[in-house]
């Protein structure tokens, strides 16, 4: 008698089957998102180990990801880069790392990263911008130094933007990059560095921009954002964003996308088109709005505009602040992606309160009411 | 038998006498102040119809009145002096109006026309800087683009300066503006525009000031707040500011002599006293202290106070910001209203919370006591 | 029989003999920390005499202290270096705090006198910059008028700075001397001034620094917070600080030795070393966490960290404000000093509020445990 299989016993069968394939997914969704589960492991382990992991989460939120794999990947992909670059970078998110330890900034922030993303940027900017050439031993020290500005800056700048529920995202890094290249100057005779090129003081004179060559500057946008001009370590830090969630990633070309073509509108020079530095505010600009509001039609809209606004607006201050010879590094996204964050309206509706940011994909599966309101209740609390 | 005629009686004649008279009055009062009864009217009229008004409002809103007939007034003026600047200032103040609707921004400040003024003077102001010449089309699309970011910043300021009861004012305009200039920069191959030339740049050298241009260049302050350098369009800019509030008239007129006087205890350039340029800012710092607060002995003498610290720090501004080929717009005049309202002590008596602003002669009637209680309520649940 | 004496009167013998050396000491003793007791004496004195001791509060407020003799001193130095410096100064002070009292400003506020320090400095540099020579009496008048809007200015940014428990500072000041240096420019036919040197332009070509010079210039740094580089008046003002405060004296030397340290590892020009003017930055910033923050040895190592940032800060904005032959007068120990007091984590344990704020000394007696409370329920109810 042939017996009819009911419901349950056909999907435990097929559950069955799945179930080898399902422990590969599984092991690799494990590595993908905030992984939370790590903090939980790591609670008991040493204090270099512990160190290790706050670092390499705040490698990764530079690109506003929360994932100490995607920081190793992209620490990695900056060594394959530079080496040099590579040390500078992680003497910088240590210093500013232990820097917090030190000064008793909130465990929380301290172990999700949050002190270190700003010390490693300086660090790689002071080291792009030194004319002392690589290996340049004497470099370490203001960048050690610079770093713990960072820890200090980020503390201050919290107290103050507390009271709008806003990030303190990389402000400390751009105020702390400006003030070191003011103090040193181009002819500083222990530390000197090249002046910054405005991105409109050179005009295209009969030739004509290449096609493959803007194509090429797309993704190096998301390396620019390490300050990476190389294409093979740009694809692998835009693979350790497709580790924590492929979401943004898309975001980041999008919005480098979006760049060099405000970019190219506004006829800024090639070099600049091709070596992704007209995109990369555009890439973090529409990265933040992709990141701190949940995923709808209406976001995705924002984020483009919020690309838009970050592309032009950088070209802008690249001009401005090239007269005196400094870079406009991503004052403009920064400055965008606050007022995006300050915006009411029906984007507001959308918004994440900045203490629950998660990767898009969790916060697309928990839906977004539920922030709505605690948005609101808690927006209300600070006033 | 003779009757005597009793007091009311008296009174009831006297009134019937002067009926006719007084509906001719009734009439023009309906046009002057806040119009708040087109409100009413305008609710069950189509969109079109609608975004007419509000547009209107905006434009008037740059003046700080709030009447649609003195919009169009000034828009009529607009098209006298260049129709090409009107079809810009049209174009600004729809587009971004059009913006705040779709954004969802709050319906009673769309319909106030605080999302408009912004929009307008930018479209304004990049046609008059701009050095292709009237009727460049491809303009449009840059003035479209700045309207609409006037919108994200008014939002955005909105929530932040809502902490201490500021107005946004005119600080999304300044920032664009000079967004927009430093974006293109003088040598654009698709929107070049004249450098801004600072006040203090041309000395006097042997030629005397004509006392009776620098007369003229008084009422012609009124006109540079629309960026209009002709008198007759001037004057009836001025007259659709007597129509809303004859007081508010009269601060312009005095901030605008304030601001020329200042420029010429600095010895800034013939052209700019002519011109009026150096008078607008102390017009507008003039009109934002009568208009935000209580008609009074006190507040008359800082709104001279207001006009010289405006005037004086548009001539600093200008100098500091010519150096890189930008105009200082109305910032000066826009800082300095901020700082007043921001005042303690005897001024902060008569301030009108920002929502509750009106025409001059308005709250001259209904008496400011009531203000001041309220006012500090108000802060107090803000803080 | 020999009595045994009882404690108590070996202690009653032991004091009856110090008593001639006690009442010295005693004497001495009124006159430093915070003179509290003058302002009870001073309540049914003539207002002359009042305004006289509010003015002297103020000239010692400039560097934290609170202490009327110390003023005293403090403007003899200046009448000492230079009678017309001392006029000014005088007159500044004067105008500013008269300007306070008929604006209607908090009268403890006034009586402390916070409102007249910004208006002093203003016009002691009004009087260095100014190349019209000494006794150039037309510069009474834009005097004035500067002091007068730092009074503006303070009332205005209390009210914003209110909602972090921040003090106005030297704010004031720093605003309204950049903009009349701007205003008037350094070709103005009435206001003359020579432009400000960068401190990184002259370049040590060949010549080595001057141990002896460079230490000579760290008491001098502390005279250069008035303006000052003569070494008497310097030392006298040196002598003010230790009148209200040993320990504050203390942190302003070490923090005028720190930026010269500063200034020495970024090879700025030796006029700028021997003239104190690297060190007086740090001299601030170091006395800003000396005074705003109960002593501890946490507090201390903030301390150096804050003078080094202020003096490295100060190498900075002076390159990028020389570039427009602007000087950064103490916008960098007044940026580091507000950031110090933003701080979270182990700093703001031993922050005290504004209102509380003593000669250092007083807050050792008194114990700090009493504030990190206070300071943590006043914060509550101002957020």
């Amino acid at each position: 008698m042939i017996r009819m299989q009911t419901k349950t016993e056909v999907e435990e069968a097929s559950r069955r089957r799945a179930r080898p394939c399902r422990r590969v997914l599984d092991a690799l969704l494990l590595c993908t998102g905030d992984m939370e589960h790590v903090d939980e492991q790591m609670k008991e382990k040493s204090f270099v180990l512990q160190l290790a992991v706050w670092g390499l989460r705040g490698v990764a939120r530079v690109i506003l990801a929360n994932n100490p794999l995607s920081g190793a990947l992209i620490l990695a992909a900056l060594y394959w880069a530079s080496p040099w670059q590579g040390l500078l970078g992680t003497l910088g998110i240590l210093a500013s790392t232990l820097t917090a330890v030190i000064m008793g900034q909130d465990s929380a922030e301290v172990s999700g990263g949050l002190h270190g993303f700003n010390g490693m940027l300086v660090s790689l900017l002071m080291g792009v911008f030194s004319s002392a050439g690589d290996w340049y031993w004497w470099l370490l020290l203001p960048v050690c130094l610079c770093s713990v500005t960072c820890v200090f800056l980020y503390s201050g700048l919290t107290s103050l933007l507390v009271h709008w529920d806003l990030p303190v995202a990389v402000f400390p890094f751009n105020i702390v990059i400006i003030l070191y290249l003011l103090c040193t100057g181009p002819n500083n005779p222990y530390f000197p560095h090249h002046p910054a090129v405005p991105p409109g003081v050179l005009q295209p004179n009969g030739t004509n921009v290449i096609a493959v060559e803007v194509l090429y500057g797309i993704p190096l946008g998301v390396g620019q954002i390490f300050a990476c001009d190389a294409m093979g370590p740009s694809l692998l830090i835009l693979g350790a964003v497709v580790l924590y969630s492929p979401l943004l990633a898309a975001h980041a070309l999008l919005g480098s996308a979006v760049g060099t073509l405000a970019g190219l509108s506004m006829a800024v020079s090639h070099a600049s088109l091709y070596s992704g530095l007209s995109g990369f505010n555009g890439a973090l600009g529409c990265m933040a709005v992709g990141g701190f509001f949940t995923f709808s039609w209406t976001t995705n809209l924002f984020s483009i505009a919020s690309a838009f606004l970050s592309a032009y607006a950088d070209i802008a201050l690249g001009n401005l602040m090239g007269t005196v010879g400094l870079p406009a590094c991503s004052w403009a996204a920064t400055l965008t992606a606050t007022l995006m964050l300050l915006l009411t309206g029906s984007l507001a509706a959308y918004s994440i309160p900045i203490g629950k940011v998660k990767a898009p994909e969790h916060n697309l599966k928990s839906g977004h009411r539920q922030w709505t309101a605690g948005n609101t209740l808690e927006r209300d609390s600070i006033v």
